[in-house]
């Protein structure tokens, strides 16, 4: 059976990644786009394709189109395309599926849950690809994700968006919570290392288990004489003390104790 | 050398695995004594110490005292009881040296930085131990601390403070980072091992990297389209809104694009 082929709308790391995966599992690359022409036309030399110089020179060719653009490039670039007939997919974890609709009738959500760097390698084998669209775009799709993972789904749009502001949580806010820590160790001049311990048994606790059942500290116990010395420490930071205090305060109403 | 001896005031999560830990190391536990009779009694056993069954019952003859309970009974135990001359150690993260001091003119702090359970396995070796106190108090404080863990340190009251606050980041907030993501999946009806990979990323890197370095997301790309997005999926709650908002504010400000 012929492999579908496809086109690369975008230059960047999920374009990037998304690219050089697909042409690894012997998909042809037709055309790489991208709004940085130096780096379109690097990728479209790594990957075997025809670097795209402008939207016009996109032509109808491949099979499937990937949008791996920013997220507020989306709209504008589906203005500006016509592919009737293809199947037009974006790989946005917040971005709804209908915002394609002008650029083709069979457009879907191609959005690979995972946090992309250029020059970091990806494991796509386990890598959750979590797909949106009508059953006939869902078949053209199907077939490229389960190629690259194993942890392949369907979801709606509405779960996307819950998955995608979770992952907010899960990513960002945890890494600041660390960000944040290493701060307030340097601020005092002591050594954050003493924390590396804690921090290592955190994660591992939470990826093996329940957190629910693994939360302690001073807002689980409703321990306000620790909680007020806190605030105290932080008076001088007014936007780190809404963040521990909004923190708490969810806390202590999640466990029923405020 | 005649090894120091030991009595445990205290029954809890702490003074369970400390008194154990020391007792393992060949330091004579002299007597145990707990708010909870049972539990004191039990542990004293564990440990082929005497139960003390009240305060009154705490004699002088160990050479150091832990004070291994909860921060708020610190003051109050350490205005009953009378131990002139004797090493008494409190192993709060929060509370201030001080406030021991009409127990004894000899106080100080063993800090042990991890958070502890009954029942579960706890590995002393790697676990940071930071003390407070005077030369002579250090002086008996530091052979029983090495003798548990190679990662002895001695810190300032403020030190203690500030780890004690970053440590509440680390473990207690992104913990519950953990569970807000979990609470929004299963709102969505969404399955949370989508976001498992992402998980064992984030902390990955987290503690192998600078997680200045790693930060990625709407809020430090200031992307304010997702952001309004995201505070309208959180519109009918509050408080957790608030968390999102602050923690979006914090890191916008954090690196400066506010």
């Amino acid at each position: 059976m012929k492999q579908p082929s496809v086109t690369i709308i975008g230059s960047g790391n999920v374009a990037f990644h998304l690219g050089i995966a697909l042409k690894e599992s012997g998909f042809p690359i037709v055309q790489v786009y991208g709004r940085r022409m130096e780096r379109a036309r690097w990728l479209a030399d790594k990957v075997s394709a025809t670097p795209a110089d402008s939207l016009s020179d996109i032509h109808n060719g491949a099979d499937v189109y990937f949008l791996a653009v920013s997220d507020d490039a989306i709209e504008s670039l589906s203005q500006k395309l016509k592919l009737p007939g293809k199947v037009v997919a974006h790989t946005s974890g917040s971005q709804p599926t209908p915002s394609l609709q002008t650029v083709s009738a069979r457009t879907g959500v191609f959005y690979p849950l995972q946090s992309f760097k250029i020059g970091r390698k990806v494991d796509w084998t386990h890598l959750p690809i979590l797909l949106t669209g009508e059953d006939e775009v869902l078949a053209k799709l199907f077939p490229l994700a389960r190629a690259l993972s194993k942890h392949v789904a369907v979801i709606t749009d509405a779960q996307r968006s819950a998955l995608h502001l979770a992952a907010v949580f899960i990513n960002n806010f945890t890494n600041h919570c660390f960000t944040i820590a290493r701060e307030i160790t340097d601020d005092a001049q002591v050594d954050f290392s003493h924390l590396t311990p804690l921090a290592t048994h955190t994660v591992k606790q939470a990826l093996e288990h329940d957190t629910r059942d693994l939360q302690t500290g001073p807002a689980r116990r409703n321990d306000l004489q620790t909680i007020r010395h806190h605030l105290s420490l932080l008076a001088d930071d007014p936007a780190l003390k809404a963040v521990y205090e909004s923190m708490t305060q969810h806390i202590q109403t999640y466990y029923d104790k405020a």
